[in-house]
C-alpha cells in the first residue's frame, strides 16, 4: 500500500491520537496504533489512510484523505507504536509524506527517509461506531459541553458526578453537570428533536477527549456538523469536517444511571438581583481573593441596593476578604434591586461559574444561605446558560 | 512612609523577587520580602522604594522608583510574605499604586484596596554587596553566560562542574563550563582588563537567576550596563537601567575552588573540518533522533568528503540512527575538507552544543573516537563561542 498525505494533517491526526493512546497498558495492544488502507470503506471516503486508537473508554478514528498527484495503491492493515511515529511525523522536513508499507512502514519527506517495523493487527480491539441518529452544528455541541465542563466532579468517589448528562428531549438537547454542591446548565435550543427522550452519562475525562478533537477538527465557523448516535451504552460521534482532507469518528462508552433530580436545587424566587460586566466581577474577585482565607476561598458580597424587585437601579456592590495576610476590598458599579444583603461565596465557585461568561451577567439570590444563580445578562445568548452556587455557611 | 508607583514596574520587581525567595525555609525569616523607603540610599536613588530578598545562595534587590505626582513621604523597613503581595500587585486594576506603611502595609490602586500585616525586619539578613571593580555590557555577560549554561553539570556529585567559571584576565572575560563530558567556552573579546586576573566559579542556579533578572530588566540593546565587583566568595552585579524606573542589585555566593585544566582536551589538530547551517543540521538532528536507541541517542555522521584538509567542497553529509522502533536516515549539503569518515555522537549532545549558534556552523573532527569542536561558521560572531563534545565509542 502506498498513499501521499499532507504532512499537517497527518501529523495533527496522530497528535490527537497520541493523547488518546495510553503509553502503557496491560494489553500491549492498545499503546498501538492501527494504520489501514482499506480498499474501501464507509462513507464514502474510499482511499483515506485510517488511523484508529483506543483507551478503552474513548475509540477515536481519524480518516486522513490522499494529497498531491500521487496515486493512492494496494491496501493493507498494520499497527505501530503511536508516539515515535507521531514525533517523526511532526518534525518531518517537507510539506508532502509519501507513506508506504511494505513488510515495515517508510516514510519519505524531502530529504528524509526513514522505515519503521510494524506488528500483525490480528487481536486489535476493533471499534463498533453506532449508527448516527441527530445531526448538530459542531460549535453548537462544543459550546454546550465547555460551558458546563467545570463543575464535573474530579473525586473518585463521586460516581455518577463524574459524568456530564446529555438529555435529549422535545426542547432539545440539554448538558448538565455538578459535583453535588453546585450545578451547570446549557440548554441549547432549537437544537434537532430525537423521536424520544433519552439521558446519557458521559465521564468528564471522555467529554475533555471530545471537546479537545471537535476543537482542532471543526472549523470555529457554523459550517461542519456532527452526527450523534447512541447503541448498547457507547455514544457515537462523527464528522467530516467540509474544507479539510480529513474525518473523525468518535465511540464513547457511557456511564450506567442518570443523575438524581437536580431541578429542585434551582431556586423558584429570589430576593435579590444584580447585574454586573463579568470581566468586571471575575477581576475583583481575582484580586481580592488573593487576601481570602486558604481553605475556603471566602469572599464577601456586599448589596447596597434596596428597591422593589424588578425595579433595578444603579449601586454598589462591595467585595471584601480576610486572611492571615490582611484584608482586601473593592467597591464595583452594578444595578440591582430587592434587599440589600450581604452574601459569602468561596471564591473558586463563584469565578467557575462566571468562567464561560462574557458581558453582562445576571445574580439571582435566594437568600444569604441558600442557593444563588448566575446566569447571562442583557439581551445575551439565544442559548440558556445557568449556574447554580450555594453560599458559605458563615 | 508613602510612595507612588508605576503598577507594572512594582509587579515585575516582585515577581523577580518571588522567584528568588524560597516558599518554605528552616529559618521563616528567609521567606518574607524586606520593603524599605530609606530616608535616603546609596547611588543616589534617594526616596526609592527598596524590596530585597534572599535564598541564602542569592541575594537580591530591587529599587523601584516613584511614579505620579504624589510626593515620597517618610521612611520605613518592614517584612512582608513575597507571595501574596506578588499576587495582588499582577492582579491591580489601575496603572498607578500608592503604598503606604502605618502599622500595617497598605495599598491603593483605583477602586480596589488592601492591607496586608507586616512583620519586624529584626533579625532579617542584611546583604553586602562587593564594591564594583569592572563594568560590562549587560548584553555582553547575558551572551557570554547563555551560550554555555547548558553544558554544566545538574548532578549533585559532580561538584565545581555544577558552576560556570568566569575568568578575568588580559585577554577579557572567558566563561566556561563543563559536565565532564562535554565542554563549552566563550570568551568575550574587548571586555575591560582587571589590574589582575582571577576565576571565579559561580553555581549554575545562580547563573540562571543572574541571567533570569537580566534579561528582565536589561534594554535589549546595548545601552544598559552592570558594574561586577566580588569580594569574600561573593559576586557582586548592579545595574540601573538607563529608561527604566528600577535598578538591581545582586549578590552571589561563589564555589570554592577552580576547573581542572580543560584546554587540553581541546583538540589542537583536526582530520576534517565541515560547514553546514545550524537550523538544518538541527532539524534533521532531531528528526533522526527520534529512531535513535533510547539510552545513548546515537546518530551516525557520515562525511562523503575527500579534498585536502582546507580544501573545502560541496559534498554530502548522511544522518542515520537506529533503534527499537525502525531506521532513519538523511542527506544534508555540507562543505567539507578532509578524511571522509563515520562518527557516532549523542544526538542530545551534538543539538546542546548547536543550542546557541544561527548561520553557518563549523564542525571540526580530530578522529572517530577524539574530541570534535563546534564553533561559529563564516563571518560570524565577533567573540569566541566553542565547544567540545566526544563522539560515542561505537
Amino acid at each position: 500500500m502506498k498513499i501521499q498525505l499532507d504532512k499537517k494533517t497527518l501529523a495533527e491526526a496522530l497528535a490527537l491520537l497520541e493523547r488518546v493512546i495510553p503509553s502503557r497498558s496491560s494489553n500491549p495492544l492498545l499503546t498501538y496504533l492501527s494504520l489501514a488502507l482499506p480498499a474501501a470503506i464507509p462513507d464514502g471516503k474510499g482511499g483515506a489512510l485510517v488511523l484508529t486508537g483506543t483507551n478503552g473508554e474513548v475509540d477515536l478514528r481519524l480518516f486522513v484523505l490522499p494529497s498531491g498527484r500521487e496515486p493512492v495503491l494496494g491496501s493493507g492493515h498494520v499497527l505501530i507504536p503511536a508516539a515515535p511515529l507521531a514525533q517523526v511525523v511532526r518534525n518531518l522536513p517537507g510539506e508532502e509524506v509519501l507513506l508506504e508499507v511494505e513488510g515495515e512502514l517508510s516514510l519519505a519527506s524531502a530529504s528524509f527517509q526513514t522505515r519503521f517495523a510494524v506488528a500483525d493487527p490480528e487481536g486489535f480491539p476493533e471499534p463498533l461506531f453506532p449508527e448516527p441518529r441527530l445531526r448538530l452544528k459542531a460549535q453548537d455541541l462544543l459550546r454546550a459541553l465547555t460551558h458546563v465542563r467545570y463543575a464535573a466532579s474530579n473525586e473518585e468517589y463521586r460516581a455518577i458526578f463524574r459524568g456530564i448528562q446529555l438529555e435529549f428531549s422535545e426542547g432539545g438537547l440539554r448538558a448538565v453537570a455538578s459535583d453535588g454542591y453546585r450545578l451547570a446548565v446549557y440548554d441549547l435550543k432549537g437544537a434537532p428533536v430525537l423521536e424520544r427522550s433519552a439521558k446519557l452519562v458521559v465521564p468528564a475525562r471522555s467529554v475533555d477527549e471530545v471537546v479537545r478533537v471537535l476543537k482542532a477538527v471543526a472549523s470555529p465557523g457554523d459550517s461542519d456538523e456532527v452526527d450523534l448516535g447512541f447503541a448498547e451504552g457507547t455514544l457515537g460521534l462523527s464528522l467530516a469536517p467540509k474544507e479539510r482532507p480529513l474525518g473523525v469518528r468518535m465511540a464513547v462508552r457511557l456511564m450506567e444511571g442518570e443523575f438524581p433530580d437536580y431541578e429542585r436545587v434551582i431556586p423558584k424566587e429570589y430576593v435579590l438581583e444584580a447585574e454586573v460586566e463579568a470581566d468586571t466581577l471575575r477581576e475583583s474577585l481575582k484580586r481580592v481573593s488573593v487576601l481570602a482565607d486558604r481553605q475556603n476561598h471566602r469572599v464577601d458580597l456586599f448589596f447596597e441596593s434596596a428597591s422593589p424587585l424588578g425595579e433595578a437601579r444603579e449601586g454598589r456592590l462591595t467585595l471584601s476578604a480576610e486572611g492571615d495576610y490582611g484584608k482586601g476590598r473593592e467597591e464595583l458599579p452594578v444595578r440591582a434591586s430587592g434587599v440589600a444583603m450581604t452574601v459569602s461565596f468561596n471564591a473558586r465557585y463563584l469565578l467557575d461559574a462566571l468562567g464561560p461568561l462574557e458581558g453582562p451577567v445576571r445574580l439571582r439570590l435566594s437568600g444569604a444561605q441558600t442557593p444563588a444563580v448566575v446566569s447571562g445578562g442583557g439581551e445575551g445568548e439565544p442559548d440558556g446558560y445557568l449556574a447554580v452556587v450555594v453560599p458559605l455557611r458563615v
